[in-house]
């Protein structure tokens, strides 16, 4: 299908779009797979985890980073790209709720407990759950070498290649220091405001914003200029999305985040709004958050007083406030980059969902 | 540098300029990490273990698939390649050892386990050890990252470039599956002989020497005959390799194979060996087997009565035969090649080195 830019299909049909390319290509390993003697629940695990839900928020990203930067011609190849990032994300996901030792994602068993009870049979508890755990990092591991087939087959020139490639390869580096910093600081929260802002920056501004923008642009020859006037939209607005995605993780409602609200605080990830908190807690407050932060066998009343603390010293207002600011940041920034009108009109309504969401 | 075919230096200096071009490359990784307030132990880790040995065998097949397609031109992107693949393997390694429990490789605490120390800093066991295989997860993923990054800046032509990447996401895609049929059929090994060979020729045969062979092979523009006559020879040469590894792996000497004589066994993998022993052994050894391969406290005394059994029920003997077999086979799809004299050369080194090895 080839289309002018004024003629995109909206983002309920481009996420429908991402989500059939996805499992057309899923659906041709496990034929692939099965035919070899292969292990098919490989692709077809990976199938259902990619079809269960998601804001499909970086291929939307990648699809209008193409359209600010004017991209023409077909959309197919853009919209394989944008698959290829939510195949990457679905690396990201399985091999961080392994490390999390996360027991549900989107209101449904991980993968690594998926494939804990797959391969139970007659095993011990414990090993079980040592091959649950081992596969699901091969099955992430096969996501990750797949987000790479979908990119390379999917119908670019090869000059167009050569300039996503270099962007894909930084983007992997950042995502995976930025969860390397994250899981090394759980547990130890300090008052170490910046240190937590490097985290966001790292593993959700870049990640979740910048780099989808920037690779989408690549397909369309974009001026530095470009390339820039995306970041300057891009950070401030990830910086939002991840502070409101720490709000959430303590403060929203499970059956709308289809997240336990008690993983965030036994995790004891070391967020802005802990670090906030920390930083203004008298030695009450310090204490309660010192013993129950990070705790594994946290209950809800603990939860309810870590709770307490957070909106008593302040932090989760000074939260809100920086997720304004950066609100504001990123619709300024946008105002300033003149973009084709449809980009710019997508790119307001993802700042807005990503600020303003509940889930 | 510049060389011509006949001029390509030998083995060792070889080895030499791949072990180079990953120092320089992650030598910048540290540099870079360090100036952004990153964790510079990650590139500094994969620095060491990558000099902690190897008998960087899949660089050297790369090189000289290079040389059998008379490649000819600048050596720095073969040699750049050939490292990309060394890296690409120090990411199989690090997460097959979690995988597989093990505390040593090379005759050095696995990647996991030095993680585990240098977080230990205050935290459990449990906590560290978590941590530790979580890092050593992410350390993987960053060498598999950093594989692809020098891969695409070794300084191909697009046109090299987009030859070799589909027979970079075959092999990777083979290898994962390879090891994902390894790790569920552990600990209940089978008299299946085809599965057992099926696990060799997924996780060693295509990814140790067909794929390096094929991709040194495609920077040259090789024709279909030549790509055939190299898998006529990698295939039955990489299944040598592996029944060589798996009779190392039980009988081996630690001091020389850098690796517990134990571990083998204490994890039960579906081997060649295991499978024939199991089909042809009396109820008193299928007991032995059933009870002693597998179980994680197995001791010396345990582990020679396993040996007994393979030993008396022909199965050491039968799989000492196999590899002479295709080793035959491999020399033989070699001479039938009529390669450059030089490649030939080497690969009747290789060949002889891989199967008669010690450790």
């Amino acid at each position: 299908m080839t289309v002018r830019v004024a003629e995109l299909p909206d983002a309920a049909a481009l996420r429908g779009q991402v989500v059939s390319c996805l499992d057309g290509f899923l659906d041709r390993k496990a034929r692939t797979a099965a035919g070899l003697g292969l292990p098919a629940e490989v692709p077809r695990l990976l199938r259902d985890f990619l079809a269960s839900g998601g804001k499909r928020l970086r291929p939307l990203l990648c699809i209008t980073g193409w359209q600010a930067a004017s991209g023409h011609g077909a959309l197919e190849p853009v919209v394989r790209t944008a698959a290829s990032l939510e195949m990457f994300h679905a690396f990201c996901l399985i091999h961080d709720d392994i490390m999390d030792n996360s027991d549900t994602r989107r209101g449904a068993p991980t993968l690594h407990r998926r494939l804990t009870r797959h391969h139970q049979d007659g095993r011990s508890t414990a090993a079980a759950r040592h091959l649950g755990a081992s596969t699901a990092v091969l099955v992430g591991d096969l996501a990750l070498a797949w987000s790479d087939e979908l990119l390379h087959t999917a119908g670019h020139t090869l000059r167009q290649l050569a300039a996503v490639l270099p962007l894909v390869d930084v983007m992997r580096s950042e995502v995976m220091y930025g969860q390397y910093l994250d899981v090394t600081a759980a547990n130890r929260p300090t008052t170490d405001v910046e240190r937590a802002l490097q985290i966001v920056r790292y593993k959700t501004a870049k990640y979740t914003v910048e780099r989808p923008l920037h690779i989408g642009a690549a397909l369309a020859s974009p001026s530095p200029a470009m390339c820039e006037a995306l970041s300057a939209y891009a950070l401030p607005l990830g910086e939002a999305f991840q502070l409101r995605d720490d709000l959430l993780g303590v403060f929203g409602t499970p059956e709308v985040t289809g997240k336990p609200s008690l993983d965030d605080l036994r995790e004891g990830k070391h967020t802005v709004l802990a670090a906030l908190a920390l930083g203004r807690a008298d030695a009450g407050q310090r204490h309660t958050l010192a013993t129950l932060l990070g705790d594994p066998g946290l209950d809800d009343t603990g939860a309810d007083r870590i709770r307490r603390v957070l909106t008593a010293t302040g932090a989760r207002e000074s939260v809100e406030r920086m997720i304004s600011t950066r609100h504001a940041q990123a619709l300024d920034a946008l105002q300033a980059a003149s973009l084709p009108a449809a980009a710019t009109g997508t790119l307001r309504q993802l700042a807005d969902a990503a600020t303003a969401r509940t889930s």
